[in-house]
């Protein structure tokens, strides 16, 4: 049978992403992936996963394993009130909805609101995983420049003021790639922008909670509550096994999200929902966070001490404050590619930072790094190797 | 702001679902329910699934807390393969794709395959839930008559000779919403008219584990292996909390899905897979269908005893051999939803019939009532109750 005859135009914009086959090699065995956006498996709390499902159990019975309602179970939407307030973010229980990872807000929102042709402004570089969600939906993409302290609010402006934009896609903290964090005068700037253009932004919020030095942030949505729909998560503060995602949106963009949602996935796992609402409740996300930092914390040093000692001088990287990522700047002409093949050969694997563009025209002296999946003997001899490896790059292309 | 302006051409086919107020009233307390289709609390296996949590632990220990590949988790795959094979779906582990519910699947599939004014045919009556995931991608509809036993491949052919479609979508063993399956011959025909026409079937089963009585039919997807993709749910089987579907597609379908969904959701929970994993493997499924159907069974068999009784002689009812639904027609011109608020005041719901057609009209008198979550007793009592407001309906409207 011709299956292909069948595709729908919009399939042929989903390319099996190169990074999928990269992160593949990455996780063969022996190979030190730097590539991925993985937690240490030490940071999930397992020794009370058995407390944990006992007491859902107890608490919730045969409602932990029936079917749901599509905005997320209740229980959970009410102890995310407080840990939401805590970080800036005011919603009441109803205001929350919880959607299968953050993955699934990303979808839902490129759902309702773009159709073919529609513009969407992201930063350059961007989060992969948004544009996997948008391109289905068939959008243009506008970019927003961004320098060592992230998007550049007149490029935003200059953007919003040229267009039509029906969403504007950000990752103000720690940011997925380059780990970079948006100041607070300039967030005051991204909310005056918004306001003043009646643009609606998406804040995607996984990482704030990974903050190992400096004073947290307040987001964007706290300063423009009615112009942003704020997304997070609790894979990287439970566990991603467990797919539940989080989102507060103006109540408008909320219905339609759910509506939209009950044909896609009904609802999100009663069962790890039930999970989620118990770890955070009952306080066990209170003991365990600081735990997650402690492992994180020496890695990340451990990344910045390496790069110190094995980078050339005229390569640039991000010193983030938390999240998982640093980012790497060669000079004008090197190619991350090249050293890419080069240090898989030698059992090391990051991404190139190509893929992190809608535009990747003149971006391949970049690359990303993650430093939460290994400890921090083994990223110190990781980061050796890709010196090494840059080294004889260099001599190589002159 | 104004939102509205802001959504997709796509979001207006999106109608927040009557039947989703049904349900919602359908649940408030006291209400007995025929309209949803909720598996019995009693059919969780709740008293194994702290055994069940510690043994995947023990088994799997970070990695079900950990990201995981979208196609599955393997374990869960590979723990499908006998079970699909004793049903007649032959499938290695690896042509096995888990989605996030059967719903998954039906979004993933018309993902994938729909542009804008693409035809999907679909029985008359379908699934509701397939209309939900198919309409945000714009089909139109091509509607195949069905009699008592399920659709008429007359029906399907022409159908077929009539017009380019994308997608058959079927529900052929206790569909929902009439409970009809589709005869072995009639099977038969199907398979070879979708050879003649290189047409691709979406055959949904989520039902034929519950058969309590007769011999099981084989699927379609062992009759046309390479014209169907196999969707099927632990929904009905284990729980629907976990939101677990499974997918046997043709491989080039089976990939551009799988693409697909990792820009939806990443992945189904990795921890509801392994405890799906173990439930399947370790034999949990094995001792528990037996249970759960005899917790239907005399439910069923309660429904057909109180329509025999309280039925007029011109409504005529399904009597399928499994499943969670019968379907009821009423003469011509009876007036399914004048009859739903007569029974509402009295603290009973069913779903009238006109919300399971691409076509309403002319299906007034129909309605769906749902025997698996009710007790027998309260069956007998909510029929009877039934059985009177369809009198005074009768008689209100001579």
């Amino acid at each position: 049978m011709d299956y292909e005859s069948l595709l729908a135009h919009r399939t042929h914009t989903m390319q099996a992403s190169a990074i999928r086959e990269i992160l593949k090699v990455a996780s063969s065995p022996g190979m030190v992936s730097l590539a991925g956006g993985l937690p240490a498996a030490e940071s999930f709390p397992l020794e009370i996963m058995e407390e944990l499902t006992g007491a859902v159990l107890a608490k919730y019975g045969a409602q932990a394993l029936q079917y749901d309602a599509s905005e997320g179970f209740l229980p959970l939407r009410e102890a995310l009130v407080p840990h939401l307030a805590a970080r800036g973010v005011k919603a009441t229980a109803e205001g929350i909805t919880i959607f299968s990872g953050s993955q699934g807000i990303l979808d839902g929102i490129g759902k309702i609101l773009i159709s073919p042709g529609d513009v969407v402004a992201v930063e350059a570089p961007t989060y992969l995983g948004a544009i996997q969600a948008f391109n289905p939906y068939e959008p243009r993409y506008a970019e927003i420049e961004t320098d060592g302290d992230g998007l550049i609010p007149e490029s935003l402006d200059r953007v919003l003021a040229d267009q039509r934009v029906k969403l504007v896609y950000l990752v103000p903290t720690f940011q997925n790639p380059t780990g970079r964090t948006l100041p607070l005068d300039r967030r005051h700037a991204v909310a005056e922008i918004l306001r003043t253009h009646n643009a609606l932004l998406l804040e995607d919020d996984p990482y704030s909670d990974l903050r190992y030095t400096g004073t947290p942030v307040p987001p964007i949505k706290s300063l423009a509550p009615e112009n942003v729909v704020y997304s997070s998560t609790l894979s990287k503060t439970f566990a991603p096994g467990l797919r539940v995602g989080l989102c507060v949106a103006p109540a408008p963009i909320q219905r339609w999200m759910i509506t939209a949602r009950q044909g896609v996935d009904l609802h999100t796992s009663t069962f790890t929902q039930a999970l989620a609402a118990e770890y955070i409740a009952a306080g066990y996300l209170e003991r365990q966070l600081p735990r997650i930092l402690d492992i994180y914390r020496p890695r990340q040093q451990a990344m910045f001490d390496a790069l110190a000692v094995h980078l050339p001088e005229d390569f640039a990287y991000t010193r983030p404050e938390g999240g998982m990522f640093i980012w790497v700047e060669g000079p004008p002409g090197f190619d991350a590619e090249a050293l890419q093949r080069r240090i898989l050969e030698r059992g090391v694997a990051f991404v190139p930072g190509k893929y992190f563009y809608v535009n990747p025209e003149g971006k391949q002296n970049t690359f990303r790094m993650n430093f939460t999946a290994a400890d921090p003997a083994t990223i110190e001899r990781a980061i050796a190797i890709v010196g090494d490896a840059i080294a004889e790059e260099l001599a190589a292309s002159r």
